[in-house]
């Protein structure tokens, strides 16, 4: 029992895995045809959207059976309900991915405005925390985990430099009020991305430590070792 | 043993219809604070959040230890993990009243604009839709959730509206930039609120008959009756 439990974690954990890279793939077309002003990139964000849609029903059907068949306790118990959490917080950032490829593909129909530089900026931090979270829920790493956590901050004082800049170009030209709105909602999405990266390596530092660190209570978890 | 998971699963219902309580409060105070523009009902909105936000800690922990000790099967097992899903939902229905509260105050101290009619629109709306998803929790009402699912696009459809008509206040008038660039923002917290009350209501069909309906797929959940 406790080697096909094993087999079975594994197995959630590859399944996790090469979604989060679907995941990171979307946002890496939106983000370049975004960065690029490429409007046909952004159609692959849609059939990644497909991948990460499936990866989402496929990964949750596995979690519910495991929990089922083989009653895992403790750490194992942890870990499977932090991958049904951290699937629907992967799902809900190719929405996102989605978000961004809508509002970019309307942002490039009009007159086109430069992206302010807060926007590659952000673009680049929160593909990073991506990256991260995923990487501290592989590699077990608590650390990465807790860097992740600290970026969030860094994340939304950009996006709010970026809604100050972009409403001053509003108010100068109504000529760029719809493209510069697209890029206020493409700043919100990246936001949105970096929370969802956060509640990932919140999700992590559950899974790996039992410590529930959310709104800031620190909540050991009270579970007993074996049950 | 079977006596005291009956227990324990009521239990768990109490708490996630007082967290409901609290998210419709929410969202009431948000509202109000908006359409009546009185600046200072939307603090209320914070109390609000910190008793979801606690709440939300309490339930998962309460799932947990319920999962853990009463290794729950079947109908008991998926009722749980879409306790932990409604959950996640609930809090960041929180956090969305709180942006309408930020939104909603930072849109009073510019020039005031009247909210275009889709606004309170969506208020009615998403309302009911919060309000029903919890009933069909709670009364096990499945026609309840699929209705809640139905409403789902006309929420987009009065957003789409009100996003159309505030581009054109905002290229008419620099000074209402700012006012109606709030009221976008609100008209996308509203919208959020109204996702979040359908993914509710497809955890509810979850539950209660085993089909996920997610995505357009309809995948009936494989679990054998007793394992």
């Amino acid at each position: 029992m406790e080697k096909v439990l094993e087999v079975r974690i594994e197995e959630l954990k590859r399944k996790l895995v090469l979604m989060g890279a679907h995941v990171e793939k979307a946002l890496e077309v939106a983000s370049q045809a975004l960065l690029l002003k490429d409007q046909k990139t952004f159609q692959q964000v849609h059939e990644y959207e497909k991948k990460i849609n499936a990866d989402h029903i496929e990964l949750d059907s596995t979690c519910m059976e495991l929990l089922a068949k083989q009653g895992p306790v403790a750490k194992d118990l942890r870990f499977v309900i932090s991958v049904i959490k951290i699937n629907t917080d992967l799902e809900r950032m190719g929405d996102q991915c989605v978000n961004i490829a809508y509002n970019g593909k309307e942002y490039l129909n009009f007159v086109a405005i430069e992206p302010n530089n807060e926007i590659p900026k952000m673009v680049n931090k929160v593909r990073a925390m991506v990256k991260d979270s995923l990487d501290a829920f592989v590699l077990e790493d608590v650390e990465k985990a807790k860097h992740v956590v600290s970026c969030d901050d860094e994340v939304d004082e950009l996006k709010n430099e970026s809604f100050k800049q972009l409403v001053q170009v509003m108010q100068k030209d109504p000529q760029k009020v719809q493209p510069a709105l697209n890029l206020i909602l493409i700043a919100r999405n990246l936001e949105r991305l970096g929370d969802h990266a956060t509640n990932i390596a919140e999700g992590v530092i559950y899974a790996y430590t039992g410590k529930d660190i959310r709104h800031g209570f620190l909540k050991m978890n009270k579970l007993p070792k074996q049950v």
